[in-house]
């Protein structure tokens, strides 16, 4: 336990600096052997400081969740921001004000109604907004599949109606369901085609669509090949978390995420220990619960990060978490784990614990300790 | 649809206050009929007039579950404060300065190490700290069960150490497990016994116990008799939420916390709505999902609260949450929610969704709405 962390109130939001950078690294790597532009998904982290480091990996522009992620953003010093949420027409003159600010912002759409609202706001305000169309590859959420005519009827409305058609876009957020290195080339390469076939497709309409955008983490990190493709795109792998775990693209000693927290007390003929981190720091994220693996709440750590095998978070009140061995109760948690034991937790999702959160602590390799804040809300 | 409503941005978290007074007034008159004093628990709400509009019905302080509600509560004007998570040693600077302010804090211990640390460290400051013993009475989670011998050397520790031993509290926090006015009676029964038990014990030990502290929700609603008993404390009641519909102890149209979301598109084939609330405004929670009515994200209404019988949001990403009705596919979504449709959500559990959001806008009767602050973090 490095003396820093004695400063630190629990519960606390702890980035394992070395670990978030190789991280990075690793995506970065893996974009640039791919012969892709990379633009991170910055709702993972809502942090500035994070988001840096990504772009001074070599991150070309960023993807957001929401319009005050480009507010944000855009405030610290990014420029080409993708809101890759369906474009709702009453926050058009928000995504406006970010343009003329200066904010090469991108927005994306699904539909002829959409495309339309788009194209009559834009005009109505002398804006050229960008769009990208919205594929639907692994019939996950939103989007038009590759070979819906509609496709090319929400392409005519935006080029006919003077927005720039960017190009398309796809996440196969299905890849969250997956955990073989073959399935999920095999998903990453139907995003691929699939969001392929439809820029053909738009081109071959005589329509522009100079970008093809595909990604989520898991395909990401296992695409073989990304032939016709532009730019990827993934949020969660900066820290990881034990859900990616189980999909099978990370190590637990990869996570970047942990919580820090405090005994408080003890059920010992249960063998459990009672923590000062419940739901409200680990956040209701129960991701691993259906996977191979359940973690429970989230993986136990001694305050350097090392796994403290078998001990898992097996439930949560709002401010109390109650630690145990996963199968035999262990008789010794008192004396293991005594009333003021400080502990780490690796959580199941790492979006989810970090909102929990108005601020991360970034822990250097010296022990050292940084606050980042990160923001909250819409 | 009120007029005020088109100003809001979405998703937005919206307090019905005809509803929340309702379930304030239906509380406090439980306590009024029991006998006893009443003690919400302000968690579930983080927010000042909220907190305020319960003590303007009766409420006799709050209860509390991070020091930092304990700061802005007193802040707020509010002085008579129970910590209400065991207290870690290391937080008990921060109790003091709370006292040292003037707030009238009370913590709470279920161990000789807790005790001793809290009378040790009173005794070093010259401060004497009125302290509850923890028990437990349902084998939910902390605390000292009515008839361990513990109890007493707890007590001691306390009283001479110089503390003030101001009583017992419990909190039987497996009703939430339960669905019968019977099952939730005869909970709320062994609540009452176990912790007038051992506050008998602690007084034939020539012990004093002023406080005898019980509750939770549901058993408070449906407490028979509450003799022996000076303090009742509840949360969730002050919003309400789908998981204590299915407990049996509310209306549907009795839940006061609600989210306002926009359609922003439609997977037609497969009868989607797609809405700009996710689990970032819903939480993760899903609580109904081990219960006899499984909700999923939360039970559709339209902007004005009413019910769209059968809708529900079956699924949620980061910032999309999907709907669709329960059951057979709607073929007539696209027409039924147009894109722009703005509705509102019904949560699983009100404490985990209020905490997705900075603030709350409070909607009168007359459709005029309040900002709400709500704060966030430790």
């Amino acid at each position: 336990m490095t003396p820093a962390f004695d400063t630190l109130d629990t519960p606390a939001a702890l980035i394992d600096l070395s670990r978030m950078q190789h991280n990075i690294e690793r995506m970065q790597q893996c974009a640039d052997r791919l012969g892709v532009r990379f633009r991170p998904h910055a709702k993972t982290s809502k942090c500035a400081e994070v988001v840096h480091a990504q772009v001074a990996a070599g991150a070309q522009g960023i993807t957001v969740s929401t319009l005050k992620e480009a507010d944000q953003f855009f405030d610290a010093g990014i420029k080409d921001i993708l809101y890759a949420v369906g474009m709702a027409p009453h926050r058009l003159p928000h995504a406006l004000a970010l343009r003329r600010r200066g904010c090469d912002l991108t927005i994306i759409t699904d539909s002829v109604v959409g495309a339309q609202a788009i194209a009559d706001f834009g005009q109505a305000h002398n804006e050229v907004f960008p769009v990208l169309i919205e594929i639907d590859t692994d019939g996950h959420r939103s989007g038009i599949t590759p070979t819906d005519p509609l496709l090319l009827d929400v392409g005519r409305v935006l080029h006919d109606g003077g927005m720039t058609l960017a190009g398309v876009l796809t996440h196969a957020g299905s890849s969250y369901e997956l955990n073989t290195s073959e399935a999920l080339a095999a998903l990453a390469e139907q995003e691929r085609v699939g969001c392929v076939h439809a820029a053909d497709r738009l081109r071959a309409a005589g329509l522009p669509c100079a970008v093809v955008s595909v990604g989520s983490t898991p395909t990401a990190l296992e695409a073989a090949n990304l032939t016709g493709v532009t730019e990827l795109r993934a949020g969660v792998y900066v820290f990881f978390d034990l859900v990616m775990h189980n999909v099978g693209v990370c190590d637990v000693d990869e996570l970047a995420l942990s919580v820090l927290t405090t005994v408080i007390g003890h059920q010992a003929e249960k063998g459990w220990v009672i923590v000062d981190a419940g739901w409200m720091a680990m956040s209701r994220d129960r991701g691993t619960s259906k996977q191979q693996r359940d973690f429970g709440y989230g993986v136990v750590c001694a305050p350097d990060g090392e796994r403290l095998e078998g001990y898992l978070m097996i439930g949560a009140n709002q401010e109390h978490g109650i630690l145990a061995r996963d199968g035999a109760a262990d008789p010794d948690v008192v004396t293991r784990f005594p009333t003021g034991t400080r502990l780490r937790i690796l959580p199941n999702h790492a979006c989810a614990t970090g909102t929990q959160f108005p601020e991360y602590q970034a822990v250097s390799q010296d022990g050292s300790l940084q606050t980042w804040s990160r923001f909250h809300g819409w």
